[in-house]
Formats: C-alpha cells, sequence, structure tokens
C-alpha cells in the first residue's frame, strides 16, 4: 500500500463535521488543495467535545488503513475562537464544548502541527486559495448557511482582529429595528441572509396571497419542509413570489455588503454556502444597488464571486494547517 | 538664523486648510510630532487647484524666511484620493480639484518626497502616532465633523483597500431608510453623526417643546446658529434636552461602532474631531450600547478613545510624509 502524507481538515458544524485529507496540488489551473479521502461525522455537541476528538480518531485511524498518514490538522469551529489558546470562547451551536483544549489534545494524539480557528475563516480561506486564480489582496468572504458568518482576507491573509473575532458579518445591524436575529439583537444581516431569515421571509412573501408562488408550492408541498433550494429551483421556473423572496434577501444583503464595500474597499466579494446557488437571483439585485452607489470606484473594482465549493470549509482547514 | 529641517503637513477642507511645519519629537511621554509652526489658509476650491498651491508657496516661503527648510510635504485630501497617482478622484468639497496632479506638481516645486492620501487617514494616523503611546496594532478612527470620515489601522499601518478608497465609516447605514445624507443616500451614519446630522437632530428635540433646551437657547438665541459646541455645553449645565440629542446622535454612532467592532475587532476606536468634545454625554451611551451586545469578548477588548486633536490632520500629514 502507498502511504500518502495528507493535512486532516476538520470543518464542525453544529450538526456535522466534514473531514478531508488534502494535499497541495493542481486543480483546474494554477489552484491547489486536492481532497485525496473525506467523510463526515456527527458533531453531537451534547456529548461533548471529548466524544468528538474520539470519534474523529477512529475515522483517521481507519484512513490510516487506506495509506493517509496525517501530516497536520487544521480545527474549523463554528464560534468566537481563541485559536492562540486553541479552544472556544462563545458558540451558540456548540453549546459546553466552550473551554475545551482542542489544539493540546489534538497535538498530543497526533504530534503534528494543528490550528484551530473559526469555520468563516477556514471556509473564506479555503475558496480564496481555490477559486481565486489571482490572489487578491483584499478580500471579503460571507458564508451563508443557518447562520451568516465571514471572513477577511487583508494583504494576502487572514485578518482575525484584536482577539481573533474579526469577520462576524452576520451580526452587522441592516435593519432598524428589524427582524429578530438567533443572536438576540433585531435587524442582524443573519436575521435576513440566513437560512432561518429567508424562510422566514418566504413565509411572509407566500402568506400575503395564498395564490401566489404555484411553482413554489409544487416543489414543496408541504411549506414546513421549505429549504433555500426550493426557493432557488421555483425561480428559475419564473415563480414570481420565489423571486421576491430572493429580491428581498437581496437587498440586504446588499446593504450589508455596501457597507463592508465603503469601509473596506475589497478587490473580491466571495459569497460561500448552499444559498448562493440562487445565482443571478441573487446577484442581480446586488449589482443594481450597487450601481446606486455615489461612492463609483470601490464598487465598480469590487468583483462579486459566488463561490460554492461545499468543501471550503475543510480544505481551508486543511490548507492553513499545511502552512504551519 | 537657525535652519531647520521640517515635514510639511497639509491637511485640506472644504473652507480652508491647515498648514504645519513638524519635526519628530517627544510630546507628553512617548509621542512625537511637535509642530514649530503652523497657519491656516484659505482653500478657496473655486478658484481651482493650481491658486491653492500658489498661496501654499507663498505661505511656505514665508516660512522659509524664519528657518524651516520643507524635508517632506504630506497632503491630506477630503474626498476621494488616489494616493499613487497623487489626485483627487472625487470630492463633494473640493469640486473642480478633481484630477489635477498634486504629487508631481509639488515634487517639481520642492524637490522632496510627497505623498498625498484622503484627510481622514491622516488625521488618524496623526492621533495614532501621537496620542496613544501603546502603539495598538488595529485602531478603527472615525472623525466627526460637518461630514463623518474615517480612518483603519490594521497591523500598524494605515489601511488603503484595493482602490485607496477604504475607511469610508460615514457612509455605512444606519438606519433604514433614515434621514437624507449629503452623499445622495439616507441613513448614512454621516446623517447623524456629522455636523449637519447633529443639528438636525437639535432643530427636531426642540421644535417638539418650545419650552425645553431652556440653556441651550439662553446659550445660542438664535437657532439658526446652533453649533455642537453649544449643544455640549448646554449638556454639560444639565439642559435635558441637549442631552437628549447628545443620546440620540450617541445612538446612531453606537451602532455604527458596533458593527465596525464585529467586523474588525478593533483594539481601539478612536473618535476624532470637534464634536468629540461632547466628551461623556457620546461616550456613555455608546459604552451602554456595547454593553448589551451578545458577543463579549470584542467589545470589551475596544477602547473607546476621544481624542481631540485638532492638528491630527496635518501632523498626521507631516508625520506620514516624513516616512517616505
Amino acid at each position: 500500500m502507498i502511504k500518502r502524507k495528507a493535512a486532516i481538515g476538520i470543518d464542525v458544524g453544529g450538526t456535522y463535521a466534514k473531514v478531508a485529507a488534502v494535499v497541495a496540488g493542481a486543480k483546474r489551473g494554477a489552484s491547489w488543495g486536492r481532497i485525496l479521502l473525506q467523510s463526515r461525522i456527527f458533531s453531537s455537541p451534547e456529548k461533548g467535545p471529548a466524544r468528538f476528538i474520539a470519534n474523529l480518531g477512529e475515522l483517521l485511524d481507519s484512513w490510516r488503513g487506506r495509506g493517509i498518514e496525517p501530516a497536520a490538522l487544521g480545527l474549523g469551529l463554528a464560534g468566537d475562537v481563541d485559536g492562540c489558546a486553541g479552544r472556544l470562547r462563545y458558540s451558540p451551536n456548540l453549546r459546553g464544548w466552550e473551554g475545551f483544549d482542542f489544539k493540546t489534545t489534538l497535538k498530543r494524539r497526533y504530534k503534528k502541527p494543528v490550528i484551530v480557528d473559526n469555520d468563516a475563516n477556514l471556509a473564506v480561506w479555503g475558496a480564496y486559495v481555490t477559486e481565486l486564480k489571482k490572489k487578491p489582496a483584499n478580500v471579503i468572504g460571507v458564508t451563508l448557511g443557518t447562520g451568516v458568518g465571514g471572513g477577511l482576507i487583508i494583504n494576502g491573509r487572514i485578518y482575525r482582529g484584536s482577539t481573533g473575532s474579526a469577520g462576524e458579518i452576520g451580526h452587522m445591524r441592516v435593519a432598524i429595528p428589524g427582524e429578530p436575529c438567533h443572536c438576540g439583537l433585531t435587524g442582524c444581516l443573519e436575521a435576513y441572509a440566513g437560512s432561518y431569515g429567508i424562510l422566514r421571509t418566504a413565509r411572509k412573501v407566500l402568506g400575503r396571497n395564498p395564490l401566489s408562488g404555484q411553482a413554489l408550492r409544487r416543489l414543496c408541498p408541504d411549506l414546513e419542509d421549505l429549504e433555500p433550494a426550493h426557493i432557488s429551483a421555483a425561480a428559475e421556473q419564473g415563480d414570481a413570489a420565489a423571486r421576491e423572496i430572493w429580491a428581498q434577501t437581496a437587498q440586504h444583503l446588499a446593504v450589508g455588503l455596501a457597507n463592508l464595500v465603503m469601509v473596506l474597499n475589497p478587490d473580491v466579494l466571495l459569497i460561500l454556502g448552499g444559498v448562493s446557488r440562487a445565482g443571478r437571483w441573487l446577484t442581480d439585485p446586488i449589482h443594481k444597488f450597487f450601481a446606486t452607489q455615489p461612492f463609483k470606484i470601490p464598487f465598480q473594482k469590487s468583483m462579486l464571486k459566488l463561490a460554492d465549493n461545499p468543501n471550503a470549509g475543510s480544505v481551508g482547514a486543511a490548507l492553513l494547517a499545511m502552512d504551519e
């Protein structure tokens, strides 16, 4: 059996963790991060972090049996992460994991370099390295999932701020007072562009007129099961209600992104996550909004890019661990 | 006569320009930027940039007569500046100055290093160097004047973004739809925290009740002449209406600053400009707002500091030119 050294990237969300064994390599031209093996394991936050580390260990043992030798480990956690200490400081989705020393635990077990970071930072890094051929200096990445996260690349490196908490784009206020957000405030970007916010908008739009959204209702007869993917599919079929839902979502996203363009004047705005599959239903209204802004140059120079790599988080974690 | 080499800092606003001859030196302990000579000349934007350069030349000739030899020149302009090209790209306050090649013109005339930058960037740099003893890595500076500008220090250096336009903090939206802003949009931070926004708030608060604001009305009998300084003085005298005006101003400023803390997680938030003389009437409500934020750490770690150095712009311009 051929043995290969690979960086292990682990992207831990509230429900499951994606694990990937990654080697530096070419993919679509000049980019990087070839996945040799990948898998998904449950995060099971309620069972605690030690149990998660044990489950991860079983997976990596089985990968060793297939010739994959960990050379470095990168761990992305959904929450406010202290990267130096390798601990979670605050996480609504991984409650009870705060304070656990992931860095030392993984270092002791694998005797390899370990990095621990915010999951959105790593996903943005993964997309930056694998999806942008020229490496622009300044990139703002927004991850659209249940919640809305973000990561900033400044001068070609992840910018973490003074306590490692930078990039919490989802909790900029884009409406005041606005709709409730999971964080406890109202009017945050996440309250509109996170999937729960999008579904709230959908219920409002569909509730206004029971005859609207025919295509959407056909695709998802029980609105309790509605997902952003249904709304995208219905929008593609010409469903006016579905398009209205995306238009409202895009409007709030545009306000948030415009704030960021005014403050950070980036080269690229990267939109990550499954919701970005809405494609032009999301980007067209944002481009239109940008075109109305009085400060022209920063908006003309900010390229908006959808980066729908579902493995950006685990690949980014592995790539950054490799750099250690 | 003793001849001294000094960096010349020029801070050009819509009405007048502050010019300072600065040498590196100690001031209040470890800080820098001693002013040898300073003066104010009219900007007279309507007469064009060549006339301004000629007026500046007369001033600097007279300073030569007093032994000041320019060693470098730093020029801050109110507007969107292309620092590499040394030109203004867009400025509502210096209309008609766009496109003029300040850098080459000044270099030809003085044969010394010249930098051209946005005025708020330079003011924040000036305050950063002269007022913060330990140089924190990441600082957000907000300049409160007629308009609201900003400058970002990231990893100890001015961050300019991809086209030099970064830091336009005044045009983040903090209310939607909100009050009209000079930029043509509504709800921008400037529409509340710029002096014209503060005066609009004052008219609303005073208009609601003609018996309110007794101290304020005494200090400024003709409300047409009202200035932020009157509101601060009345607030100090216990005037409830004046305090209400600052509370409303501070509330909008707090929303904008909280957005910036979530995104940039800075060490220090610097508030510059004359309006910052409102002191605790501005900072107390901001601290209270920060204390209610669900993400604790970034707010606990961001120090809010009022930096009321009226010469921060010209000193910052000189200091940065010196570094060239």
